[in-house]
């Protein structure tokens, strides 16, 4: 059996289906394909699209679209809500800062199967703050009550950033070379994915029991955090070459995304600790190497590629900051990342 | 029994619950209120969030995120996957076109149960289409399968728009006089709003039974058409004072969200026909006249005030634009719009 498929069993037992996803995605292509307007510029990555800013000479819009996936079944079933919010601004914050942008505002779509203002004013208020504590303007909203397509108690959450960048500040991966280093910031958990494989094999029963200094809920709630400051603080003292969100794909998918195709990412996990939930979920679940690593973050939520000279103190720069690997060249059809394990 | 409250009983019939919905925006205000961005401008009658363009001296950015609300139920049970696209890009559209914005770009959401990569590429063809009409990007979106969520079959989808507008074009409501006309342009069915009404009376069952030459599902899913065109138009040989896109809330709730507090609109409905599908739901869920009016558009898509001198003007410049009212001195507690009714 292949590594794809093993994968694909492990989405599936989730009840996620990443081959329609993969067909989805090419069938999404050729329709994009037909017409695409003037301004737009090439996606770095794919992790937010950009374009070119009207009457805006030098600079760029940079937009992305997300949701906060199954981890919303766990909010709504604990009634936690504010944290969604948060979660969602700073997903979007971090994909559009892969192509260096500075958010400027964000528009929230909230669904609801009946609608509790006390609930929706939390979700929304989530969302206040993590813009605000970027000084993104919470621009617009749409609140959906849907009886019919959400159970009583559900609710989805979607959201939309616009940033901007300079276009000369956009990144470049074709300066990335062999023996350039990999600086990661840590994850505190899931952030917003692996959660349909989570609900799957930590039950909702367990969800209140002690685990690791907490409980299961809050270690699965953990939040996603924003990575912006800690970007700015190392692009401050070090020249960053090119950056990935580590998001659904892993590292095996997302480090890939924003480097040249002549290059491979070298992961020591030796350098940095996976928190304990996703080492928990490696051993329920039985995930291979390859599905733990393409499935969940493990550990790492963002990387930026550096010089070597530069690593100290990109590292030095952001508190949690490590070099968790290096570049090295790549021939023919080598895979792109490699994650040299520790038993977790 | 008041007006109000009458209203609200016929939303609650539909499983609607439009006290809920004022006080989730009451609580969202204080939520807000709380923090604004200083590039934030005035957005008037709320359609659109509105921003200065950074670095982009006398433009502004203009915002709105929006769904198909439960119309995305009527079209998932006749499998027709492409018009919702274009139903949610056109309301979005419509929306901007308010404060006067040219769409730049679009962000779709697509959440579903079980991804079917055909439907999904249907439905973002249906986007693509619609934007494309529009010269606008469709710059990303998010697909996201959530079992558990969204039951097998069914899914969501939402969207934001971001437009462009000149500062110095933004409309002037302050301007709208006495005795000024409003030029409506025609809407050709319920648009994105009242289908949780319409589910309620009218039955799955009846779905492929002909209505009105053609099928109660067809007439149903009469796809929201843009009026940028028309604007467009009747903006070139008219100066038009004010706008405003009647979605939920129907004309009682949308025409006054961009007048002035010191003028009404009088309404005559013996100048336009109420399309069947309405008249027919009028009937059926035996809604007052407040309620056809506050719930549903009753045939009018867009308005547009226009000097008395520029009326003539501006509805020969779209096909089917009509005078369907003007504008009064309002004092007190008059109520801000009044449609004077023939028997529907």
């Amino acid at each position: 059996m292949s590594d794809q498929s093993r994968n694909l069993d492990a989405y599936a037992k989730a009840g996620v289906d990443i081959a329609a996803g993969n067909e989805a995605v090419a069938r999404y292509k050729g329709v994009l394909g037909a017409w695409r307007h003037p301004d737009q510029m090439d996606a770095i990555g794919g992790f937010g699209g950009v374009m070119r800013m009207p009457g805006g000479g030098d600079r760029a819009l940079v937009a992305s679209a997300d949701g906060v996936g199954t981890k919303i079944l766990i909010a709504a079933e604990l009634e936690r809500y504010d944290g969604v919010g948060r979660d969602l601004v700073n997903h979007c914050v971090n994909d559009i800062l892969v192509v260096n942008a500075t958010p400027l505002f964000f528009l929230d779509y909230l669904a609801v199967g009946k609608l509790d203002p006390e609930v929706a004013a939390a979700v929304v208020a989530g969302c206040a703050a993590a813009c605000r504590a970027h000084m993104c303007a919470l621009l617009g909203g749409e609140t959906a009550e849907m009886p019919g397509l959400y159970a009583p108690g559900h609710f989805d959450l979607a959201g939309t950033i616009v940033g901007t960048v300079e276009i000369a500040a956009l990144p470049k991966p074709e300066t990335v070379e062999a023996g350039d280093a990999i600086v990661a910031l840590p994850a505190v958990g899931l952030h917003t994915n692996g959660y349909s494989l989570a609900r799957k094999f930590i039950a909702r029963e367990e969800w209140g029991a002690p685990f690791d200094g907490t409980t299961y809920g809050d270690a699965l709630l953990a939040e996603h955090p924003s990575y912006y400051n800690a970007v700015r603080a190392i692009q401050a003292v070090a020249h960053v070459k090119t950056m990935s969100h580590i998001t659904g794909g892993g590292l095996l998918e997302n480090v890939p995304r924003t480097l040249p195709s002549t290059v491979k990412a070298i992961f020591e996990q030796t350098r940095w600790s996976v928190p304990p939930i996703m080492q928990e979920l490696v051993k329920r679940a039985e995930l291979s190497h390859e599905e733990r690593y393409r499935t969940l973050n493990m550990g790492i939520g963002y990387t930026l590629v550096v010089p070597l000279a530069d690593a100290a103190k990109a590292v030095a720069a952001a508190p949690g900051a490590f070099v968790a690997g290096w570049i090295e060249a790549r021939r023919g059809d080598e895979p792109s990342v490699v994650v040299h394990e520790a038993r977790v």
